[in-house]
């Protein structure tokens, strides 16, 4: 039937990489708070992260992170290094892993000329109208004006947090995710070796439900969240009720 | 002189890799706490982490991080899927990474048998005594006994947040760093652009200090921290000093 098949189509996951880009990140100095944006905003679109990597301001490293992950997935996003100073260099790595020269995007260069009065628009200001040979479509970046470009499925934006969720919020509409995955969590007092057998044997029975486990220790307790997670909400309905039940029949067993 | 060519010798610096191993990062469901206390607790023993890769649960994925990573940097430290669950399946993919069997470590076992009562060391806690073959070195674990361990450059280790900082507290004074790196920043309310190409001057100037230049946006005000970092004291000085007289000299000119 061709419903059943379109219906069958859409579920597949659309994945994403994610190439974090910042000394200040690996020095300990700033907290990472782009990764978990990113994957909730992406998340609800239909767009999984399955990979990050945080790397340094050195060219190689991002050429070999963004041409690994781009070949991968269906998404890379970049943050950080497109600012005018020294270190951001992320426009010219780009350019290296396409193979193609940086040169004057005309209309980058036009909305920073306006935005900047003709006196402040300085060679290293003009340095962020560069990108890659072959850019289009521009990433707008209402905050700093300068903005972010796409460069085949390569999304290249700002580092700073505000200016990166702004400019989340503009491409966002464009994506193309696959089915929405859904998730639930289910909490208890137990460890997880209390549950990990029976929990095992759920996990095994739905395939197309992903269970995952995780311990938390505080104030002295510990306990589990057991999160599922699935584009299939029926597969997913009956995980959680099975779940839900384990819990319930360890209970009776205490009692 | 043999006493300047043992300081020289002692700038090398150690770098470091992490490996994150964990879905509920990567589904936005929980934020990343461990790499930057990772960083900050390495940074000051002289271990620079050059290098993070937050990956989900899937065997392929953490064998092909961690290969490429050990071989690369002189520390790999991995925080997740050390537990009891179906999920955990570090020590499996460490043994596959390393072409080893996974076996049970007699000393790990010992531990676990001892903290629960034989009652309550079922099969799958057992589980969490099986380690790649050839591993002699345990991280121990004061939190919730379960131990992590050390398989050659590779340091293997919890991901909830409060046990992975107290086996980290374990293996600190075994870790052999390079010199260790020192930092200064410096703010000021000035945008990139008007501080860019003065910087550059003294970024090219001190080859032995990273400078970085960092834009921040709080309450609709622009700012950037610079921050330099080096294991050269004196470098890193006068580099400050440049700096300062870089800020004061635009202040002079706004004035």
């Amino acid at each position: 039937m061709a419903a059943a098949k379109t219906s069958k189509e859409k579920h597949q996951t659309v994945k994403a990489g994610i190439v974090v880009i910042g000394d200040e990140i690996l020095s300990g100095r700033t907290s990472e708070k782009n990764v978990s944006y990113l994957a909730e905003k992406l998340g609800a679109v239909g767009i999984q992260i399955a990979h990050v990597r945080i790397i340094p301001d050195i060219e190689e490293e991002i050429v070999a992170s963004v041409n690994d992950l781009r070949r991968k997935y269906s998404y890379v996003f970049t943050t950080g290094g497109i600012g005018p100073t020294h270190d951001d260099i992320t426009a010219k790595a780009i350019a290296r892993a396409f193979g193609v020269t940086l040169h004057r995007n005309a209309e980058a260069y036009r909305r920073l000329k306006e935005h900047y009065h003709s006196d402040d628009f300085s060679p290293v200001r003009q340095k962020m109208a560069e990108m890659p040979f072959g850019v289009v479509k521009l990433i707008d970046n209402p905050v700093s004006v300068a903005p972010g470009f796409v460069m085949d499925n390569v999304y290249v934006m700002a580092g700073v947090p505000e200016i990166m969720r702004a400019m989340l919020d503009g491409i966002l509409p464009d994506l193309e995710g696959g089915n929405k995955i859904t998730s639930k969590t289910i909490s208890c007092f137990y460890r997880e070796g209390e549950i990990a057998a029976q929990l095992a044997v759920i996990d095994k029975k739905y395939n197309r439900v992903a269970i995952g486990s995780y311990p938390y220790f505080r104030n002295g307790n510990f306990g589990v969240s057991i999160v599922l997670r699935s584009a299939d909400e029926i597969q997913l309905q009956r995980a959680v009720k099975d779940v839900k039940l384990m819990i319930k029949d360890i209970d009776n067993k205490r009692l």
